[in-house]
């Protein structure tokens, strides 16, 4: 593994060596790594918890975090990506962490660096690590994948976590559903489509995904009280879930729309536990990243692609 | 202490055993503390001045700090404070320091979490670190503080530090004067109001306060010359105080205003020293903090009160 | 050395030491220094790279970067530099990185400070530190300097990296040559101009300066396919250049504008070399100033002069 951007070129194997890796990160006491490394968090878009997540993995780790802010640098002199990115790999960074509004950004600047690069989210492209702490998460509650029944619920179309999802789930062996507004259906996915009374009551995994307020300013989505009606986890369906089904959600919660508010801690929920999670996931994702290659900044200029453009 | 979030709660003897340990950490040499822990530091309001400093506590200490920057987050997607901190408890903050503009949010937010909240200002309520570095300093001229006449001048109504002041200091013994604009007294602090003129002949300690330009911006307070005349410190004013009287300000001055300019850096002012201390203040509240519960962010799941809501 | 404002006090010997010294800094395992120092970086403008770069150099030394970003701060309270930077050297920053829009701000600083103050650009005054990473780059290559032929190509008038090379590349025996459009040539250099087509012929280092399209808003030289064909260097422009000769830019690029965009990373090119370079020449640059006079913040209350006012 080089690079993290996707969870489409993952095998079932790599993906299950991440998520123990990850799992075991969570327990033990950390040593951090045996040199001074610079992680370039390079976040074009705002986000408190995927920024502090991976700043708080650095640190455990040992790695120095370079804190880029879009609104306060030379973007707005006009830099290209790759310029940016080029940038911070000259003056020593040994990883570049990217969240960007543009779909396959991520992608692209993989192939022109040849340090590694982790998507952090890439528009409404893919949210790996993001996809890789709710599989601990699983892990933790059922220790398998194979035929759990796992429903995303809500805006599938927008949510790059339910396209790396859809994916490392299907790898796995999951059973996925998906549920939520006509609107938000995304075909391309090739998954089954149920209704949210039916979601609650075969789901062993209910995985809610936020509403993107930002991107839906003048939907009647927002009309929140019937929103949650509707399409979201009222406390009557919760007590419909089986027993053992546990409630996932990328955080932060509108309280009250996909779920009942009185829900976000309640025992089935996992959501700050895959906030804890997530630290651990991305510890796994640059650990693996850094150890396999022996990546150093003297390599940094050699065999490189094209740029960009 | 679990907390530190007002002088209120505080007796003599905390008070005084928080300022001999400040005393001792400008001094000698600084040891880490032994494992690695991590601050949130939430500042929802601008400062310079007290992020930073607590940022040099923290380094000094070996904490990692991790920023929060409130226009560059998810605050924008309409989180609360609430689940914000908990984001943070959960990705492995050990301690959270919250300045924000809302009077009495450190106190909910303490209620609700299980690692140590300190207050570094809430709206116009309190300002205990700003208030602690004051009393060392203090402390450091006098060693004492029964029956030391400490003067609080300018607009008390609106000025967190000196609400926190004012009971510290008069749980140390001090008398304790005010002295400002009338519009700006505060009657429920049951403090006496003098003049300017008798606060800088009795005064063993005068505390200046900063004019907020920001909350007064069209009063005549700040028709500056005639400001200063009437109710600051001029070169013929400081030239009546005793012999070893101090002058505090908790900065930014605004230069010519509350004290002119050229008295900043006189032989009896502190401004600077202050600051220096307020560094050693609050390496002395934090390490009180995180010693004593042996607060780690394993437990921080246990005994969890009802969230703010 | 007590300061790093400006290239014109320093002497032929000075420099080449500094070049040296950032020159190992490039190669060795760096130590970092035995205790715990602070750096205030204080940056009034934008910068990603200045700024990155400054960091990452504080880190090798194992220095703690204070970060200030000059609109989220209490400089929007009204403070000025002078009282801004005696609030860093007070909470313990050891030194004062600074960058301003106001020419002369740094050596002001530094006369009224007494902690070592680091001009990392001043208006349109000097950028000493990244003339140090361009002398560094053509001693990598040369090995020497006199009588080397240097072009200055671009925007002179509003560069402060030309000023600063072109006082320092004189100092160690360059021969300096200026070109670009004849609105922004700068006599007080008192350096010849010649024309692209002649610089592109004689020049062992072509040092291309940035278009500061934010200091241009309206000008013709925004055309920028003529602006190449007339002032830049195309691709049958660089042919003609001598076998050994260089190419440096401070970057970023303006690809297409100042330089044919596919030149960028060409054999001859050293833009991203430059930039690696910058992290040892300010290592240098802070490991000399630190060293020397054993700074500490006890020291930093002697020999004050009298503040900016």
């Amino acid at each position: 593994m080089n690079h993290f951007v996707t969870m489409k070129d993952k095998t079932e194997a790599e993906i299950l060596q991440l998520i123990r890796k990850a799992n075991e990160m969570t327990k033990q006491g950390i040593q951090p790594l045996n040199k001074q490394y610079f992680a370039a968090n390079l976040f074009f878009e705002p986000s408190t918890r995927t920024k502090m997540s991976f700043v708080v993995a650095e640190r455990k780790l040992g790695i120095e975090p370079l804190d880029f802010v879009s609104d306060f640098s030379s973007v707005i002199k006009g830099e290209s990506i790759y310029d940016t990115a080029r940038t911070f790999e000259s003056i020593g960074a040994n990883l570049i962490v990217l969240r960007h509004q543009e779909e396959n950004i991520a992608k692209q600047l993989a192939e022109s660096l040849s340090i590694p690069v982790i998507n952090a989210g890439d528009g409404t492209g893919e949210h790996p690590t993001q996809s890789l702490l709710d599989l601990v998460t699983i892990y933790q509650d059922f220790q398998q994948f194979k035929g759990l029944k796992v429903v995303i619920a809500g805006d599938i179309k927008h949510s790059r976590v339910a396209r790396s999802n859809a994916i490392a789930l299907s790898t796995l062996g999951c059973e996925v559903y998906l549920t939520g507004m006509e609107a938000w259906h995304d075909e391309t996915l090739g998954l089954p489509y149920i209704t949210m009374d039916e979601a609650v009551e075969c789901a062993d995994v209910l995985m809610l995904l936020r509403i993107q307020h930002e991107r839906h300013q003048n939907q009647m989505a927002l009309q929140q009280a019937s929103y949650l009606e509707q399409y979201g986890l009222t406390i009557e369906r919760e007590r419909r879930m089986k027993e053992h089904a546990i409630i996932l959600h990328p955080a932060p919660v509108n309280r009250g729309v996909e779920i009942d508010s009185s829900l976000v801690e309640c025992a089935r929920s996992r959501i700050f536990k895959q906030m804890e999670n997530g630290v651990a996931a991305r510890m796994a994702v640059i650990e693996t990243l850094l150890n396999k290659g022996g990546y150093s900044n003297e390599k940094s200029f050699k065999k490189r692609k094209a740029h960009i453009g």
